[in-house]
């Protein structure tokens, strides 16, 4: 979607040795002219981008990366292909913060859109049914036959497709909607992660500059958080429905056709497959990858991967007839 | 209730062979002067009303309904009273929404109230302290010493009783409240359940043509949400209090006297008696029975009936004693 | 803080025989000028204040208190210190609620603040950026470089340090925030917290004097719900980050530099260290202590006190190695 990002300003004409100034690195008068494009994770990055390694969970995904450059600690430096232009740091992460800030000057600031305009009763879009007290940024695309409920905030860029239904007291920001799309009253879509990195006294706050991409066909529950990405998005496949009081963190992709119960919870850049469902109150912690098919029950705390086709229960959630045998 | 239900149009004339239409099934030009009055469920028929069944669980009611015209399938159909009219469909809870959608036409709509108006300083209202920014429904009755917070939305025909007290920003829609009742600030009620036919690419939503019905001396926490019922109501019963983040779906019957700490969620369809106490963050199944003076312990995932004057703990839920033996 | 709250008007002139009258107790002519100064908790008492005990967690405050006056039942009457002035009573909690009135006869009033404004274009403020439809009370007191969201409504006598983010939808009410504090979108902070006696038919409220005390530097994320205390406060400690959906009960502390992840709740009057991290989903009882440096895993319930630098894990939460092991 890098290009599709109409979110967040990107600086051009970034040096390599702006990126080794940032990290405090010894500079190097030959790497001034050496422009490095944008900052993205180790898939979709391309050549000239810099890019990250700080997991062994992501082995294969650095093997394939087609980045040159890659931030990368000590310890992980032996893991790194031939071709690559590793740049060694000490806490990768903190570096990435860092240096997100550095392309993106102005994505740490992340208060209300001050270019909302109170939605006039003439107004440009057709076909459209608006509560009272609407809000829109500048740039917001909206279908035909939607409607937009009372006191909803609607920040700029944002992108929905036809036929959606927007409830009361919503907020939406950075983020695209597909079709058919029904967001509940109170649901609040596309407020940053929580990402940041741990310092006495005062954390670090980690800009994100991700979206969150919803399909078509799906329902998004009362009252749900759901978080945008840090570097990459959080996802939403087509007719996946969310009951109410959910929370998605950064940079969770869901896979099409699922159902997700009241009050379940998902970590961060966890990826959930298609069919999936999950009972109310069950938790996802982050980075883990749920297979195709699988079936949560509520309440279960899912702290591994599960592959295709399982049915899993209990915390930690193990297979649904282990579970019941023990109790 | 459902003479007082003001909320949902129902159609009139709707015969034998209009239902059958719908259901594909053969028609028969007799039965176009066989009349059917509403859609109910099992307990709330009558003679001339459609109901369903669709669950072994619901045998008692069956065998007492008064409702001569009783959607079901095949696999159930020999436990049907001998003087029914049986109609055999495949799956008994598609043919419920697509037949309630002929009752009740306008059903599936769950937009915003597109009748709200912002209240005026002058108004017909006696006794009643507003905030600001409140907009309210047609036809909707407000008793006396009441104070409605700010920017709140009450959708039409919602009654609310004397001596309530309803916080900010919350939204309440297909809704009877007793008196004295307290609603927090970014409360959700009356919005539909979660309710619908999954199907690949595009599932059946579900009309919920039921309301929610909260008694005297209630309190509704804080971004609480709490779902209509769907054929049948979501009742509170007197004296009951819901802590703050409570989530109540579809259907489900809360007892008198109730205290339900925060963060508890209850699926659809269950029957909670009087006197029962649950601890923060509980979950409770759907379609369970739970007895008076039950008391559930924090953290517990209910997923069976409890019996009158239960203690239970853990997930699954258990007698306390043996949960904290065990542990 | 007792002579820094703002927030409620306590009556002068309380002597031992109002007190008496209250409590149903034989009066007597010579207690008329007897004068009480206020009611407070064990360890915020002086001298002159009414205080009370109820439970031996608390044995160690009753040995320091200040106060004379202390209210409490005939089975703890023995362990009161010998220069104190018990005043016994049948239900302590019951009597301190009659009594919190007395001393604050406006104190049950829980309706939003009917002061609130609608903030104009032109306003005092300086170096604030306003969102639209924001509502503020009287003598609410913001700090230069804050951004404040819309629809966002701030109740009299608030106060908010410089350089702090408030979101769109937000609540705050009886409150005093530090320096650079974001407060994310949907946020209800300083509501009453659930305490109540528990009658048939119509539950005893509980009046709520206490306030929120939040430090500096701390993120409080979408859609919390934060109690203010009862009688003393509800405090939340600098460089503390809670994620989305967090929900915190009257009158716990949360140290510095903790790190709470999404849905974690909090039941009432729990003491948190500083460097805690708690993972999405736990659960943390009532009245427990959990020391400095703690880690408790997603999902977890605490029904105990934990020693510093735990990590613990489960319902009920345990040593983590003995977690895993056994699963």
């Amino acid at each position: 979607m890098k290009n599709l990002n109409p979110f967040f300003t990107k600086k051009n004409k970034i040096s390599l040795n702006n990126i080794y100034s940032v990290l405090n690195h010894k500079s190097d008068k030959k790497l001034d002219k050496v422009f490095v494009n944008d900052i993205k994770t180790l898939d979709a990055s391309n050549n000239n981008d810099l890019t990250f390694f700080n997991s062994t969970k992501y082995l294969d995904k650095l093997k394939k990366t087609k980045s040159k450059y890659i931030l990368i600690n000590n310890r992980h430096l032996k893991l790194i292909p031939k071709n690559k232009n590793p740049i060694v740091v000490k806490n990768v992460l903190l570096s990435v913060a860092k240096l997100t800030l550095l392309f993106y000057p102005t994505s740490l600031n992340d208060n209300f859109d001050n270019e909302l305009k109170l939605l006039k009763k003439k107004n440009k879009y057709k076909n459209i049914v608006f509560g009272h007290n609407v809000y829109l940024g500048k740039n917001v695309k909206i279908g035909n036959n939607c409607s937009i409920g009372h006191n909803t905030i609607i920040e700029s860029n944002v992108k929905i497709g036809k036929n959606c239904t927007i409830g009361s007291n919503v907020i939406i920001k950075k983020t695209f909607i597909g079709d058919n799309v029904n967001i509940l009253d109170g649901a609040v879509v596309g407020k940053k992660g929580f990402g940041f990195f741990p310092l006495n006294n005062s954390n670090y706050r980690y800009p994100h500059i991700g979206t969150v991409i919803i399909g078509n066909n799906v329902e998004i529950g009362c009252n749900n958080t759901i978080d945008r990405g840090s570097l990459s998005n959080t996802i939403i496949g087509d007719n996946t429905y969310l009951d109410n009081q959910v929370h998605i963190a950064h940079n969770v992709t869901i896979g099409k056709n699922c159902i997700i119960a009241g009050q379940v919870g998902f970590a961060g850049s966890s990826t959930i497959g298609n069919n999936v469902m999950i009972g109310g109150q069950a938790g996802i912690s982050g980075h883990l990858i749920i297979g195709n098919n699988v079936q949560i029950g509520g309440g279960s705390g899912v702290i591994k991967n599960i592959p295709d086709n399982s049915k899993v229960m209990g915390y930690p959630a193990k297979d649904i007839r282990n579970f019941l045998k023990e109790k």
